[in-house]
């Protein structure tokens, strides 16, 4: 839920906000991509506290958090690589890094709930459905969500808790509940019901909370400024300080 | 004690060899700062294992080590963010990797012995005491130590170290004492003589081994060599090598 | 095992491809120190995991192969950096970077069944043969190893498979056999034996594969392709976009 959260504010916010001015002919690639996959590294690494950890002890189902949650993100690691390589011809390592990141979201919700199998199709489509999300819904609606918080995260949150509500499994975790798949379909309606009140909820919730901001304090910085950059107009600090 | 020692080390031989000769005109800022943010959370992260670890077993004992160690670091990241903002008008992301550092030296001495409060007011003042060294006392003692060795870890050390006088409750480690604020004044003297008998030791003891150093070896390079940079002039490496 | 695998494969392989066109005017130092150091690091981190979780359990096992993989790959960046000193006039940072990555590739087979002083030496040979590998051997066969995945994969591999015939110990693992230094020589016949046998199957078997590959997709780039670089020409990205 923590990750549709993020995913509705961010879609709600970049319709509101704009675009950026300059985005129409510089292209917005990572500045520096060894940081991009040092990033997903870390992520990949840490998610094994946040899911692992949600078992609250050192047993059975934190291995079971554990397990899928590498399984799920490799995953999506190399099926966001196989989309790349159909469609453009090329996989990238950019792709890697975002489709393992769609995976990890994808198989939070589902962590303590579903077995390996299950996690490699969660984890597979995870980037399917986010690619799509970055590769034709952002085109489309125009947004500009420089780090697809919406696309990879909102779309991955939203699958991953809908996945949970098709194979959580009680052989997996016999507090929880079977899913759809297991012959339970009021787990996939509470899912399903979890996640369109979710999306309301945040995404009007940040419509409101922007416009009172934008009326108070003002959300955008003035087009000189945004032509500078935000490190050094807003932030008074920048990245790299390079002397002759 | 470790970081009293590194930092009073670092306050006599800073004190000893004087400026950088290109300093007046160089502003001594990070050349990169992703690389400052990436070390600090390296640093923060290790530092479960340093504190909690101590504990020598998977107790009680480790997770208070473990909750406090975090508590302080953000406590006083936010403060250091708060007082640049107070004072320079906006804070930055410099400021709070220091604030962490300085939160984290400051609780190590503590982690064992106090509770989640008075970790936050260690981390919330590591961050006063700290700031007010590198803000005010390096530029009036006119010493140019480019970490920061003392602002950050001496007088974060002696904090922690005093602060350990004052929290430390038999409460949280019942093979500990209790602090000043917990009715045993002791061992806050306890903790007093310990710290200056640290400093003086170690401030005379740098000294004694600079100025002997100094003498069989040199401590400094030359003045060609050190505008030249001491990458090339002594270590024959440098950190990037960009082709044409 | 898998670290001869790996070296002795790029061995036949850098053997049959040739040496890069600009090699001889170009210095193929890397590009980004900082980068090299964080990972090696990272490397030395996760092989806690790698050795020590071979243990299968949070027993005396995996604590020794955790002390052990500490003390080899110390042993082995200060005896890299120490060749350096003697040879060159100075000890580098990436020195020392090859070394523990040579000290953790050696220790990795005996992990689980030397004890420390016998890791120590198996750190500090570890960069005397890869080392010898590397600044000799290279030189003299003339193949073209960017990452020396031989000179220390697999040197250090060899090593370390052979080291663990010399120092096994049953008072480490019960489940083990004594080495050669216990009094088991057939332990070490066996570890020979196991060395030369992967060593010949690796290296032909690439042989064959690479023929192979090299017959139906073909193995190197054309040389306008190859000056323009891999990461544009074949993977289509590159690693630092900077707009003006």
């Amino acid at each position: 839920m923590v990750h549709i959260n993020a995913g509705m504010a961010a879609l709600a916010a970049t319709l509101l906000i704009g675009r950026r001015k300059n985005l129409d002919y510089v292209l917005p690639s990572p500045h520096n991509l060894p940081f991009v996959v040092l990033g997903a590294a870390l992520l990949w690494f840490g998610w094994f506290g946040f899911n692992g950890g949600s078992a609250l002890g050192a047993n059975g189902l934190a291995v079971n958090a554990f397990v899928v949650t590498n399984t799920a993100a490799a995953a999506a690691g190399l099926s966001w690589a196989a989309i790349e390589w159909f469609r453009n011809g090329k996989p990238t390592i950019f792709g890697v890094a975002s489709g393992a990141v769609a995976g990890l979201v994808a198989i939070t919700p589902a962590a303590g709930f579903v077995s390996v199998i299950p996690a490699i199709i969660v984890g597979l489509l995870a980037s399917v459905f986010c690619f799509i999300a970055v590769a034709a819904i952002k085109p489309k609606l125009g947004y500009d969500d420089s780090l697809d918080a919406f696309g990879v995260h909102g779309i991955g949150g939203i699958w991953g808790a809908l996945a949970t509500g098709l194979f959580a499994s009680k052989s997996v975790n016999a507090l929880g509940a079977n899913g759809l798949f297991y012959g339970n379909a009021k787990q996939f309606i509470i899912q399903l019901l979890a996640v369109t009140v979710t999306i309301a909820y945040t995404f009007f919730g940040t419509l409101i909370i922007y416009k009172l901001v934008d009326l108070v304090i003002g959300m955008r910085v003035n087009e000189k400024e945004e032509l500078m950059g935000l490190d050094l107009t807003q932030h008074h600090e920048r990245a790299y300080t390079i002397l002759e």
